[in-house]
């Protein structure tokens, strides 16, 4: 399908290959999509919700309540991520995996696992249950959601969970603590401190500290070209969170029914590591939207070989950048589509 | 006008500057703007099209007759630059500066300063009274086409011109030759070495070898604190292009309009540098789309003093790459038009 594509690309009005990304972008799409005529539909960003336990204890610049109070931003319209889905033309879904107080906020699916983790410092976040019960809540909302979309970018919200990513971050890569955690949403240098010291306690506490059974073989293990072969499931529930496990499972469901998977921030490209632990092969189903400022989305966006497509020091999360960069999806398809080749236009095109 | 804008996005329902280069784009608009209500109106993109004596020398993959047909294809509608114009929903404007056979393609505008330059290697590719009148078309066109439009996009066409843009950057930056010159649009290792020799030449050839009198100050010496203060016009005279003379100035007839210049690949930028030689404070009207695959391109930008929205490695020229990046200037002024405050939404800002 890549061949076809891109000899398509190679008979328009334009030196080969002289669109770059544009033109890989476009091959891309249609080799997740195993089709020549690759299309976006009407693309659908998913954000999901939830709480996070590890919040209390002092990582993030914010209180929990603010998590349900964006979910009523998004379904209201006025969040970044509703005006970019609405600038590319995205329909919204919004789902509540587990924020602490259950919302009554219409137009927010109710997915909810459980009414926020607990704390990853005292013990696991969730249930290996309730891992599983998040993983297959999500597997089930790529099929229920995704309709005639070809397209999915997933975001999330929750207070405390670039903790949650930091911390699968390391169980999964062998990443340090200190390179795997950023400033989050505006932390300053003591809470800084006090992230990096809470992931290493966390990741402590539930054994995950390298070496440990679950983590074989050691880091920086989750690349293509070496699959995870320790207990992702363990360490979803260990020092996931319900959103990060949910969304997991609508990667590895769109995956399934060949959709592309845009992935936005830390939050939401940790979660997606999880399902490349488990789906080995899901890392060519992925593009990456941007690359954020948070240092340990780099680690991230590496160990699934991925590069991304805006470079915009974004670090706010909830799908922005996954909807900001749909247009770019959607240009190179019209490229592939709509412009004419030389013959048509009467172009020479010896030079080639 | 920055600050009050910058105010404005605090009080957006998102941690302050959380979104990064989106946010700064915004400011940036709104400064050039000088308009706390910045906005965009109908994008206009305009693409000028001219040949080139450079061409005959081998310094190109293509034919000049390419330029010319290139040109029936932007107005047809099946050339990349028309597919994402249409897909920014902008206006797209083709201008003849002089296409070596004149074109009788209907909804080419026809500002034609001669049929092609002559070639740089005998002397000067234009006289000096070719070269402001090429400088007065620019300034012109801006006036009669810009209309409600609140940013232009710069785009060219003229087999030859990433030749005359090396020779441009060499003159006003004092960048050696081997370091301006690229590929263009599909050069061989003999044909890169080709277009090295040929700008060096055509530099001595026209007195532009550093040192000579056009140049004070030496290289590099266009940065946006050390103004060029050499014969701007001469160089553009000696090594440019008449599409280049007229992007030029477009350049300053829209930034004395207070409206943001988008600039696309080397060439055009290497147009802009030359109004930016006779216009310091130009630099402060620009937006840079991309970095191209030109390693000109890099510097051109880095004289500017310019960051790159996008890193896509494109090198088609004709405007595509400011098109492409025209939806993300869109989405940073409806960052600022349509997010909630946290005040209307009821979120809890304490965390800032």
């Amino acid at each position: 399908v890549g061949r076809a594509v891109q000899a398509r690309l190679d008979l328009k009005t334009k030196p080969r290959g002289s669109l770059g990304g544009l033109e890989r972008l476009a091959v891309r799409i249609a080799c997740i999509q195993r089709s020549e005529s690759p299309a976006l539909g009407t693309p659908v960003v998913i954000v999901c919700a939830a709480d996070h336990g590890v919040a209390a204890e002092g990582v993030s610049a914010y209180p929990s309540s603010v998590t349900a109070q964006m979910v009523a931003n998004y379904a209201a319209g006025g969040a970044a991520v509703s005006v970019l889905a609405r600038h590319a033309g995205a329909r919204l879904v919004v789902v509540d995996c587990g924020v602490a107080e259950p919302l009554a906020v219409p137009g927010v699916l109710d997915r909810r696992i459980g009414p926020g983790t607990a704390s990853m410092l005292r013990g696991a976040a969730m249930s290996r249950a309730q891992a599983i019960q998040a993983l297959e809540t999500g597997i089930a909302l790529a099929k229920e959601q995704l309709g005639e979309a070809r397209v999915v970018a997933l975001g999330e919200m929750g207070i405390g969970n670039s903790t949650s990513a930091a911390a699968l971050t390391c169980a999964l890569t062998g990443a340090d603590p200190a390179v795997a955690c950023g400033r989050g949403t505006g932390l300053d240098d003591e809470g800084l401190a006090r992230k990096v010291a809470v992931v290493a306690r966390a990741l402590e506490r539930n054994g995950l500290t390298p070496g440990a059974p679950s983590l074989t073989p050691r880091a920086p293990s989750l690349t293509p070209r070496a699959p995870f072969d320790g207990d992702a499931v363990g360490i979803l529930a260990a020092v996931g969170g319900f959103e990060l496990g949910v969304l997991a499972g609508i990667a590895l469901g769109a995956a399934g029914r060949n959709v592309p998977v845009l992935i936005d921030g830390y939050p939401a490209s940790a979660a997606v590591l999880v399902a490349a632990a488990l789906a080995p092969e899901l890392p060519g189903s992925l593009i990456a939207a941007h690359r954020s400022s948070e240092p340990g989305h780099r680690i991230v966006l590496e160990a699934l070989g991925l590069q991304p497509l805006l470079d915009f020091e974004l670090r706010l999360g909830e799908g922005s950048g996954a909807a900001l960069a749909l247009p770019l999806l959607a240009a190179a398809l019209k490229i592939l589509d709509e412009m004419a080749t030389f013959e048509a236009a009467g172009v020479d095109d010896s030079g080639r």
